[in-house]
């Protein structure tokens, strides 16, 4: 199939998924063969978390992003199912830290094997990660995946010191999303371009492009906490709220709603208890304030952000597969 | 002064702890520069734990095995940095999975800032210390660093698979000591040995030296939570045995005392509740069936074992620390 006939085949988000399927194939034998220890416990608990319907958004930025640059090989299979170990140990802790017992609409890991697993077995998982990531004996990889480590944790701490403030302001929150989402999907583009061979200022597009386009995805992704439907979030709505943590719905209506609704959201807030009619209450007050059509706005903003990055680079199915994924995650309704 | 005179006022313990006092003190201020974290938190609940009296036996057998090899520098003091990092990470996690409250005679963080502080505090610094390793640039360091993390986590696994399980064997016990406190002691020595650019034979020894030592001090460790007192200890007698944890005396215990004795000792193990009345009467039988000798004996044949790995190395108050250092870690008391 000739370049061009190739690229107006891809229309939309399956298309993308199907055009990477070889690789992405490749992913999944790559995650599961990383699980080898003596230990039944860890295997099993992580192949329960790695089965449970991750979308591997962050493996296929990878490699389509080394394909960008003309390369898919060996390397970058390995690396991308490094950066999904990373993401999952991170979701192992963090369903510990938010205490919840659901993670894509199945039970948390913390929720069947106790939360000393969940604990004990993201470190593994993190650990393995990076031992797989400095075998690879390239700085500038290490650098790149260490320097996400970095990121995330420090957004993690963020947002755990931020926990039910609400005078967080809206360059908080996007600071914390930034460290704790954006900065593993920009890495995930970076990675794919070092092994790629593409260019410094290649390798920067990208990893703006990837930050953007996590930042938007993050952005969307609590505003769904408000509006998607259980089934198809495969989480309970308002869980955020839930835990404390104040996202952009939110914190765009209490800029916006009259002081008595405030004091109300606040006494809700602080004594971190929610019914079903008040989860209804407040999205009511944020459907008329516009909180909603504005986080949505929001993520579609870094959207059109992120593609401004795209036109340095040759068109290509890779480059089209880019802008489709990109359209997705903005407007994504699971 | 001369070597010889050197050696001569080496006798015991606090001679060593003087005689590298001043890397020590940049140990110290090399662990307070990488807190720099822009969460006050972080740097509180880290500060906290550093200064919580830990001895830094593993900082200070970095530095005695890399001036065996004639070799003091920043190199050093960075590295010995980064494995009390790692070191005190553990412990941050190991208090969430153990629920402990007490650690080093005070507070745990966890009491303290929670379970979630702890675990978060904990993955920053771990992933400070790892992106601090890879920073090095040099891949047998990183290699040697990961690969102690990886043990460690096989251990702490291992440690949680067998917790409660009184048919536990010794080879077992000690597999998993070696694993989650020996490989680290190891790597410190190997580290201090790569930065001192000893050749393979050497490094090997000091390893082999570090990980004996490290099997050692654990199993003393172990004893001692059943003999040592409260002030002394820092945490309460019978830590261990509450946490479900079957350490070797009471594997000794378990193997040598009467059918009628295993039977009780079994129902406290499995409905794991133990009064001051119980641990009084386990601690009788121990005495009585010589497990805790047993064990204390355990210990010092594996510091006879690591001592046998030093005559190798040139005569040295470096060499000569390192068997005083051996010495004082089964025989301490505190």
């Amino acid at each position: 199939m000739q370049k061009k006939e190739e690229m107006a085949s891809l229309t939309e988000i399956n298309d993308v998924w199907d055009y990477y399927k070889k690789d992405l194939v490749e992913v999944e034998d790559q995650l599961r063969k990383n699980l080898d220890s003596k230990v039944l416990l860890i295997n099993k608990a992580s192949n329960y978390i790695l089965d449970s319907g991750g979308k591997r958004i962050r493996p296929l930025l990878m490699i389509i992003s080394s394909s960008l640059f003309g390369y898919t090989s060996k390397e970058v299979i390995i690396l991308a199912g490094i950066i999904e170990f990373i993401h999952t140990a991170t979701l192992l802790h963090d369903d510990v830290i938010d205490n919840s017992d659901l993670r894509r609409g199945k039970k948390a890991v913390r929720a069947i094997w106790g939360n000393q697993s969940s604990i004990l077995i993201g470190d593994y998982l993190y650990t393995r990660a990076l031992s797989k990531t400095i075998s690879l004996e390239v700085h500038e990889i290490n650098y790149s995946v260490s320097q996400a480590c970095t990121s995330m944790l420090e957004g993690e701490v963020l947002q755990f010191y931020h926990n039910g403030n609400i005078n967080i302001t809206e360059e908080e929150y996007l600071n914390i999303i930034e460290h704790k989402t954006a900065a593993l999907l920009s890495a995930a583009c970076r990675l794919g371009a070092i092994v790629g061979g593409a260019k410094e200022e290649e390798k920067d597009a990208i990893s703006r492009f990837g930050l953007k386009l996590g930042t938007a995805f993050q952005v969307a992704d609590d505003t769904l906490d408000y509006i998607a439907d259980k089934e198809k979030l495969g989480k309970s709505m308002g869980k955020d709220l839930n835990e404390g943590k104040i996202t952009l719905p939110l914190l765009h209506l209490l800029r916006h709603c009259d002081s008595s609704d405030k004091k109300k959201l606040m006494v809700m807030i602080e004594t971190n208890s929610f019914e079903e009619k008040d989860l209804h209450y407040i999205l009511t007050l944020m459907r008329e304030h516009g909180s909603i059509d504005y986080s949505l706005g929001k993520a579609k903003y870094y959207i059109e952000e992120a593609k401004k990055e795209l036109p340095i680079f040759e068109d290509s199915p890779h480059k089209k597969s880019l802008s489709i994924l990109a359209d997705y995650v903005a407007t994504r309704d699971y």
